[in-house]
């Protein structure tokens, strides 16, 4: 099981941390939290349970077993975070460099519209043998419209039947993304009115391409299950997404607003951009709001522990520890001398391990405020967990800073803009 | 030629812009900043002058041509971030999957020490054919040095001679990487002494390995000295580092202590991870400092907008606007409805500096401080004057602040507590 620990909060001066009594919550108070995000009627924590989703996903992936080398998601924001996140976190870390690494396709995700990218993308992929998933909730997004159209061509071009190279996610009611499917008779997976994009990671967004690439989802969702039982909790030593929100809200009053997320594991550098946008947007409104860092260790200890230890004082410090790396990977001693440079028998395992503790050892010193989530191993059982775990604080917080996390008003002007831009064009 | 537009900080509230006087320097001024920063006796603005370094590098990587199909750093923080930027910005994006496609070989930068990393990296390169750079300018670096044990012990493994596969970048004087490399006989490039980390991308940390990979370097150096020439003239018009730390440091002073820095290209979003060190590490310290966030556009519109436009007002929000973003690509009129959904004719880079147009339009209506820097394209040439830019302003940022934007004190805790803790073990 996860598990968070709050001790350093206690050990740094008051003004900067919190006191034992401070991140406790009485069953009455969480209860009355629960009520409001009960209220608020969002899917993010039942659409978990939706057997007939899973069973549908799985009877896609026989059907198109072994058709395709090639995944490309178009979609960005939510429509492609929660794949990033899942596939960096349980695939091998170089798969797409290596094409004959396992019999499962390749996953791309093309997130942005940038033609340098869409040219070189040209290069790489064969649509011939490329499975694209069009993922745009309310069916307009321009950049994944614009995406489509282009690939839509290509398939064309080619003479090849679109439903045997399109499947697309959207809402259920109608949308234009929705026409195109009944017309081209292209298979659609659908996202719950009540899940927002960044709340989307546990519907078809994110399980159908994990499941394409041989993610075992129904262990993601079982460990996302475990952590919502305990984000429905009003026991506080049971829930952790309470406990995580109330240390996040109280330093924030504190004027710690910006929050730095730091795994320790190159496997969840993706899950830290994950919760920048479930962060950010979610809170971020009425000028209020965290800012999210993301950081990964012990790389950014090269590049932004300077900060963290001398600069302002106005970040609480989220590290990521997994417990279990994997392989067990020995540092030789060397061959040459300096001899003796480590300790013999230090393996990078270790060395991961004990970097991460002179981090924090060093922050805590310096009156910085940090937690640190404990986790057992990256796999999906535990990434489930985690997931849910962010999602469920983010709940909270939205409560406790009396806002609505699950709308986006401020991205709405821009949107307009452009469109009128591009009509005058 | 780089342009910076500073005119949305004039259109908005007064509490969170910038007036066109506030933008302004006498030559005097500037001179007395100049001069503080000569008394500093750095050598990042110099060093790009060093025909004899370029010389050496060339005569290396044409000694070297066609012996290996991959070349792997051994380095972290100021010693990778610069050459992941150059790939990412220079190359073709996905130049790593697509290993027949130069004759170039390929660049991987490993600048962790995961075990998870270590062990799946095995799987991608051939040490018998692969060049390791191992940069570490204080020749200690633990994690480097374990790395190169790690990788040593394989070469000698396979009866391969050290020299053929390893080359160092260190500083000049005597330290434990130095020693090995007198006792192998490797060959070894010098990083100068009064070059740090965050400011090596032009010397051989950042030049040799773009060299390698076929990126020209004579080209991002003229650009460089480019920007260097405005960097020390006295004259505010020309001296555009100047201008964009006083930007920075005014609107510091009130209250937006983060810069998000946002460039609208695929192929930069490295670059702003490269300023990240920069920025913060030079000026966070002594409790004083300015938080670097990056983002990618059209990205992160639909990740971070909405805490930007409606969050706290606590940011600079940077753009960076890349006016020849490279291929036409047009957007094809959609085969079925929703017909005209977008108008006829727009292209894949229309769309992109549209939506830019948009995102900053709304930013500035909502009253957020914003700037944009106007590259004519990303090439060898205009990423010299970039790099070069921003650390001409990081130079006049510590200045304004009265820090020395050089060294990282806040660093040493951290090191000596890892050190005592693996001793102990």
């Amino acid at each position: 099981m996860i598990s968070l620990d709050f001790s350093n909060l206690t050990k740094i001066k008051a003004a900067h941390g919190l006191t034992t009594k401070a991140l406790q919550a009485t069953p009455a108070q969480i209860g009355r939290h629960l009520k409001k995000i009960s209220n608020r009627k969002q899917g993010f924590y039942t659409v978990i349970d939706d057997a007939a989703k899973v069973k549908k996903i799985n009877a896609f992936a026989d059907s198109v077993a072994g058709k395709y080398t090639d995944i490309v998601i178009l979609g960005i924001g939510g429509s492609a975070l929660g794949a990033i996140c899942l596939k960096q976190s349980l695939k091998h870390l170089f798969e797409n460099e290596l094409k004959d690494l396992s019999p499962a396709p390749r996953l791309h995700i093309l997130d942005n519209i940038d033609p340098a990218l869409i040219s070189d993308f040209e290069d790489l992929v064969d649509s011939t043998k490329t499975l694209f998933i069009v993922i745009t909730k309310s069916g307009t997004t321009p950049e994944t419209l614009a995406q489509y159209s282009y690939y839509s061509h290509k398939i064309y071009q080619k003479k090849l039947y679109p439903r045997d190279h399109f499947v697309f996610i959207t809402e259920l009611k109608n949308n234009p993304l929705r026409q195109i499917a009944r017309e081209e008779n292209i298979t659609c997976f659908s996202i719950p009115e009540n899940v927002g994009g960044r709340f989307s990671v546990m519907t078809a967004v994110g399980l159908l391409p994990a499941k394409l690439i041989g993610i075992d989802i129904e262990k993601l969702l079982l460990g996302a299950r475990e952590m919502r039982d305990r984000f429905l909790s009003t026991d506080i030593t049971l829930n952790l997404p309470y406990q995580l929100a109330l240390a996040q809200y109280q330093l924030a009053k504190k004027g710690k607003k910006i929050n730095v997320l730091m795994p320790y594991s190159q496997k969840l550098i993706r899950f830290a951009d994950w919760y920048r946008q479930l962060l950010a947007e979610s809170i971020g409104k009425q000028g209020i709001g965290i800012t999210p860092v993301n950081a990964l260790g012990v790389t950014d200890q090269h590049s932004q522990s300077q900060l963290y230890n001398e600069g302002p004082n106005d970040k609480l410090l989220m590290f990521i520890n997994v417990e279990n790396l994997g392989p067990c990977m020995p540092i030789p001693t060397m061959i040459k001398k300096p001899a003796n440079f480590f300790p013999e028998g230090l393996t990078f395992n270790r060395l991961m391990h004990t970097e991460m503790e002179g981090t924090i050892t060093a922050l805590t010193k310096n009156n910085r405020p940090n937690i640190t989530i404990n986790v057992p191993e990256v796999d999906e059982f535990f990434l489930g967990q985690l997931l849910m775990l962010f999602m469920g604080a983010t709940a909270f917080l939205g409560e406790f800073f009396k806002i609505n996390a699950y709308n986006q008003p401020g991205v709405e002007l821009s949107k307009v803009i452009t469109k009128e831009l591009l009509q005058k064009y």
